[in-house]
């Protein structure tokens, strides 16, 4: 995957053992802390990276059946939709710009930066980072995030007048809770990433992939460019037979079942 | 409790409303921040406390029986030590600085500063927050800490030859699974408070507390106040009776069937 590249470039690339057991994670780690201190990431995004790096563990760091089952229906209601949006966070664009911008070519899906703490300096190293990662446009950058939602106070109810504003399916990952709700409320389809299927946002979002955003982004792209030749009532078919709260239920009885069995071989 | 105290004393203390359902995280979360910044704390500090919200929140962000089973053959196993010493690192004084004063006065119990990217700066701040919540003397710190541990590399094996290098117990929270394996394989005890109870440093320590250590350290400070008084043969009975390892299992249980509970009522 290409994300591991990306990854790999931290600068402590070469002081962590190639075949250390937990390099891949440590790798990230270190990766969000120089986006920190660089900028793009806030503190509270490495808070955030901790507890999903703890649902990640619960679910074995690996893409289950009900996530696979997630993606898919991602990928249909993508292909499906007339204005999908991809909303992007400082700790999407740390771990997976490149992958963002290809499934964004894919769906014709705008990228558009929308921060929890917005501020300009922030949301133009995004904007680079993207860039950089080969996206040609960026919304919700400065004068661009000039439309509100309601229900949301100060600067998290900004967005692009051309993009969350007016999309029918807004494709977030590792979103507050509020704003899922608000966008929910607002007749859109949110499609989530989110590694633990107890918050807010996986709660409330029409399809949440419980998953890390490093695998999922992926196999959402992969699924994407395999489903486009199916006919739009498969597509169609898909996404109305599939109950998000069933979905979210496997997940947390799959790591109910891996934290039983870890008890049982200690 | 007086650890709510440090937090509450965070600057944001009064931006988050009194009755929010989740202020005491926030709070917390805030004041990493903040001594993130200040430097005490390491980013990997964040990420580290991210991971514990998690394991927190399956242990339903209470101290539970198993937990305080491990509090109560903890203040037993200080109250028997000749040695024993507290293991400091930026996080524990960020969170409980005044509760570990008290705990090291009431058990004679040295505190030392112990960190795991340690520099002389970070040392110094992090003994200026222990000396600001009333202690006397802070083992670890610059050219004290020149005693070496065994099979460890670099900064990491450099401790006090007055504190960790001569104790009989060592007590810790949050510490890398490496060191505390150490610490054991030295003939020293170990006590950790650790959220996840499948770390190595839970698995190794010889008691594990699988609680949060804001909750955990007031607990145990009142356990050894009470405990002065048992006899000895009854403190050694409690501390030959703990099987640790029964006991991280009774952890990873009750949070598989929360996690099933969860799953149900979804």
């Amino acid at each position: 995957m290409d994300s591991s590249h990306d990854i790999k470039g931290g600068s402590i690339g070469n002081l962590v053992p190639e075949n250390h057991p937990r390099r891949e994670s440590l790798l990230v780690r270190e990766r969000l802390t120089e986006l920190m201190q660089e900028g793009s990431v806030v503190p509270q995004g490495l808070i955030a990276h901790g507890r999903g790096e703890c649902f990640d563990y619960l679910l074995g760091e690996k893409t289950n059946d009900f996530a696979m089952k997630s993606i898919d229906v991602s990928a249909a209601l993508l292909l499906m939709s007339s204005h999908p949006v991809i909303s992007v966070n400082g700790n999407m664009a740390a771990l997976t710009p490149r992958e963002l911008v290809q499934l964004s070519k894919e769906t014709n899906a705008p990228l558009e930066v929308n921060l929890f703490y917005r501020n300009n300096e922030r949301e133009i190293k995004i904007e680079r980072i993207l860039k950089e990662a080969g996206a040609e446009e960026v919304l919700g950058v400065g004068e661009d995030a000039s439309a509100t939602i309601p229900e949301l106070f100060s600067e998290r109810r900004r967005v692009s007048p051309r993009g969350i504003l007016v999309a029918d399916t807004v494709f977030l990952a590792m979103e507050d809770g509020d704003r899922t709700e608000a966008l929910v409320k607002m007749g859109k389809k949110v499609i989530a990433v989110d590694l633990n299927p107890l918050s807010r946002t996986a709660m409330k979002a029409s399809v949440t992939i419980v998953d890390n955003v490093i695998r999922t982004i992926p196999l959402l792209l992969k699924r994407v460019q395999e489903m486009k030749s199916k006919r739009k009532d498969e597509l169609l078919h898909m996404i109305n037979s599939f109950d998000n709260r069933e979905n979210l239920r496997e997940a947390l009885q799959f790591m109910s079942r891996r934290l039983n069995q870890l008890a049982l071989s200690l």
